[in-house]
């Protein structure tokens, strides 16, 4: 039993459950078939047990060290990044013309989350290049991806997203970097920027950090903000490394979690000139990075979703091996103990892992592939309908991991005892890990702004009807299997307060208000996705019962049906109080005055 | 502001919730009148905030280390219980007769909440050592008392309770220490005890662990377990402290938190005789344990708690000085940035805390009262009816702040946003510290077959339907204030589901599928009293405000009836839905075969 992958359920969310052959069929896709993406899954999971998961604890215990001006890690850290480089995985997503393999997305995110799985604090490293090489290549100029992207792409070069100062975290509008325009067109840059995850390292030959600056004179708020490609050491047009950028390692944050990662404090351009290069136009760096965005927080998502599948296969492992105490009713003290995974809360706490993990992974992958379908589509019309359904999506991808795969990493140390919170064992290192993903990448109160402010209020729930109308398909299908004709009605119990709140919520004209109960109304649709993609998935599931297979497919299609049952059971009815309380726009959140808090 | 007490709502949930001056009038607390109770509690804070707090993180960070046969920690440790006990708080709660100060335990929680909020790494030892003794003071030889318990009062001797071993945790029915009778009537004990808290340490002059174990031909199971008295050095009869009683340190635990708080596994009788005196009568050492255990488990429930009081105050405290970000609807971007507790969002996350906070505040200090009041009641129908509300409460006290408070120490963190997990700022480590809380003392789950096997089963229900008649009272009180009556129908319908799932629950022959819904019941259950909790308070409250109290009394009283409606709005309909899943009998977890967690 691998502890970082369950390729079984990775097969049925990609194949049977997203239909990823269609998908493959696609001549952008002409270098992948179905045995090509099994072969590249094969190769992460090769590359994570070998390399990435035997230095998980060491990296946590060993947190980079910032020693005579420069990054110490262990060096385990270098050598599992190049084994994952060299096997293709930076290069993995992107487009044949930039040097990339032109993989889909979809899969590019499965075999990321087995490297996430396996050790979160390196993985970063890869994620972050690939998501700055993906900026790169959306709107960088030809001259600049022809000198950058191939390095990055090999995995040599690595990438870092600068986006918060100290003084302005979740609001953007206050950044304060400057960008000076020099004579040969590039700029100068002066300021810092903080949480800069993978911000310096010597493992890397060059860092090429995206940088999020004003141009003097640029308009305030937002709408002033523009990008910059800003390397650690210069290049030269022929792509020769040289000289220092005077980027200067301020100091290191010391985080609870993924401490193998840097995270930085830095300083441009204050012991000499930073030079950075504009991206695209000025002004318009936030829209870029806006427009990338929906992927940087699957990642984080699916991240999350990865720690809590590390804390659910450990739990499982342990509760499956750990005799104590006895069946309920067994009187004779003398009878031998039983593997605790025999007692149903034990069992109960597992399900709710199983129901967060597997629920997460098959909306992470189901917003991974609505990319691909997103980037192939010809018709106007469809590509507009996925760009806002992928839009409605992201904040859930987001948050509903980072909160409930938290909880089910919470109930993975619970089913260890003493040992869940000891540090010789995985669990609560895994909790630590998780718990930045709540927060980095804009929060979950962010989130919540951005669904009901942005999304809903964008195009006044067209996007949300239309999905809806989705999900009631998925409903009505099983509700003519009589194995899921409960859970069935409870997904369109869902729906019909979904409707309510949303309809409610959009008709309030009362911002504040309505922004008050943003995060609860995310949180609470989130439950209703995750419940609509279980029952999808028992869907599935039931129609290969109805093939009668053998006996390892069968259990697993009928542990799929029972966690849908516990799914509905556990989990639903609390999205649907959520939904209900914020149909009443309830506000005394509004109503507590700030003083309150100072008593 | 303080960050680790705010002595208004002590007083208001002492005084004017629970009514002490009366409990203070009782000719067995002559020593304590108001006026005295507050000196205590101000000597508590004083000593907190000059010796514990000071050093909170650096205990956390300088864990205790075994360096040539002995432990090491930061000296600071030994200093700060030196303050503690010389100002008596160790003597606190015991009988004069026994050297105490004989104050109600609902002062010595309290007081001990101030130290715990501070440091609960370095309380931990105070609070072991107050309940070893109190088993000792119990159920001890007068001769015993006599040699071990002044030192113990003095806090010159620490205490321990010496329950698991590795192979036994939750079980512990299967412990296998022995105990071999010697001539002189003491015991030689041998075995291994596992995450023993203070089980070695040398901040202390001697340390007395309260030993369970099996004498030779004990009957199997929980019946033949005995209580020993062993110290770590010997004690002549005179009460002075001789050589080695040989027990051996084999490891350190290195746990998430509270690491400042030695965690041991002790080796008894391996390398020389360890000698034992037994407590009370043989076999009966679980049933004396279980007599101690309400006080222990009020103080893991309200440690809990004030891990989360920590949380609250710090994430407070930032939220009126952080700025970010403008009022919703802003459209200025030059416009400064506000405080983020403007955000409404930020404020939610507050109450939620609030919510928890002084919910399980007087659910514990409630407890706490109950067992004063239980001691001192002369009527036995009055004294057997306290026992049995004690024990129904128990396990809630115990589990409901483990859980809900331990996610007001996750809501404290993410009001930080990335500081919230950075390890410069105290949140990460009260939410490290809080976690161990859910686990030891009887994890969540034995805390729910405790509460509906042992207790609701024991009696068929009559606690739990006199008690609910209580708070019936309650609710109907408030239903006349109109400013609460819709907070009182919330709690009524609350209480009509509980009955209605009690009676399901009881009415269930199937043991096991009771008890499969045991955890979710105990969860719910305790959203119910917590609910009765802030719904007194709000009524009590509502009283004040008739007076017309002055500007900040009145922020204060208001404050309480709005932590009401917020429970009522946002968390009394999860547990409500709870329940109502409870009232099927619930399967799923029963439902699912072990085999479907090692696919």
């Amino acid at each position: 039993m691998s502890m970082i992958v369950d390729r079984r359920d990775l097969d049925f969310i990609l194949f049977d459950l997203l239909g990823m052959e269609e998908l493959l069929r696609h001549p952008h896709f002409a270098a992948f078939d179905r045995d090509a993406c099994t072969q590249m899954l094969d190769t992460a999971q090769q590359i994570a047990e070998d390399h990435f998961l035997p230095i998980a604890a060491e990296v946590d215990a060993n947190e980079p060290r910032f020693v005579g001006g420069r990054v110490e890690m262990p060096e385990g850290t270098g050598h599992a990044l190049r084994a994952c480089a060299e096997a293709g995985f930076f290069a993995l997503p992107f487009a044949q013309e930039h040097g990339g393999l032109q993989a889909p997305r979809v899969l590019h995110t499965a075999a990321s989350g087995i490297f996430t799985c396996a050790n979160t604090a390196v993985a970063n490293y890869a994620f972050l290049t690939v998501g700055a090489a993906n900026l790169l290549a959306a709107f960088g100029s030809e001259p600049l991806r022809r000198r950058f992207l191939p390095p990055m792409l090999e995995g040599r070069w690595f990438g870092t997203m600068c986006l918060s100062e100290p003084q302005a975290g979740s609001s953007l509008a206050d950044i304060t970097t400057t960008a000076t325009p020099r004579a040969d067109g590039t700029f100068s840059l002066r300021g810092s920027k903080m949480w800069i995850s993978g911000g310096d390292q010597e493992i890397s030959e060059n860092i090429v950090h995206m940088v999020l600056a004003r141009i003097a004179g640029a308009p305030a708020g937002t709408r002033g903000i523009s990008l910059f490609l800003v390397p650690k050491r210069r290049v030269d047009e022929s792509g020769a490394v040289g000289e220092s950028n005077n980027i200067a390692l301020a100091g290191l944050n010391h985080k609870m979690g993924q401490r193998g990662t840097t995270n930085c404090l830095l300083n441009f351009g204050e012991s000499g000139e930073t030079i950075g290069h504009l991206i695209g136009a000025p002004h318009r760096g936030l829209e870029y990075m806006f427009q990338m965005m929906n992927e940087a927080r699957i990642g984080v998502g699916h991240a999350a979703t990865m720690s809590a599948l590390a804390g659910y296969r450990h739990s499982a492992d342990y509760a499956r091996t750990r005799t104590q105490g006895r069946r309920a009713g067994q009187k004779d003290p003398s009878a031998p103990p039983v593997p605790i995974v025999e007692h149903a809360d034990i069992r109960r706490m597992l399900l709710a892992q199983k129901a967060a993990v597997e629920g997460a992974q098959a909306l992470c992958l189901y917003a991974a592939q609505l990319v691909d379908r997103q980037e192939i589509a010809t018709d106007a019309d469809e590509k507009a309908w996925l760009g806002a359904l992928l839009g409605l999506l992201t904040p859930v991808v987001k948050s509903w991991p980072s909160e409930h795969c938290l909880e089910a990493n919470k109930w993975a140390m619970q089913i260890l005892g003493g040992y869940g919170y000891t540090r010789d064992y995985p669990l609560e290192r895994l909790y630590r890990d998780n718990r930045l993903n709540h927060i980095h990448e804009g929060t979950f109160g962010i989130q919540g702004i951005d669904l009901v402010g942005r999304k809903l209020g964008g195009d006044k729930g067209d996007a949300l009807r239309r999905f809806a109308a989705q999900m009631r398909e998925t409903a009505a299908t099983a509700a003519r299997q009589p194995a899921l004709a409960n859970e069935a009605a409870r997904l369109v119990a869902a729906l019909d307060q979904l409707g309510v709140t949303a309809d409610t919520l959009l008709a309030c004209a009362d911002l504040p208000r309505r922004l008050a109960n943003a995060t609860v109304f995310l949180d609470a649709f989130g439950h209703v996705v995750i419940g609509w993609l279980w029952l999808w998935q028992a869907l599935v599931a039931a129609t290969a019962l109805e093939g009668n297979p053998p006996a390892p497919d069968r259990l697993f299609h009928e542990g799929k049906i029972l966690t849908c049952r516990y799914f509905m059971a556990h989990e639903l009815p609390l999205g649907i109080a959520r939904l209900a309380l914020c149909a009443t726009l309830e506000t005394t959140s509004l109503d507590a005055p700030a003083a309150l808090f100072a008593l």
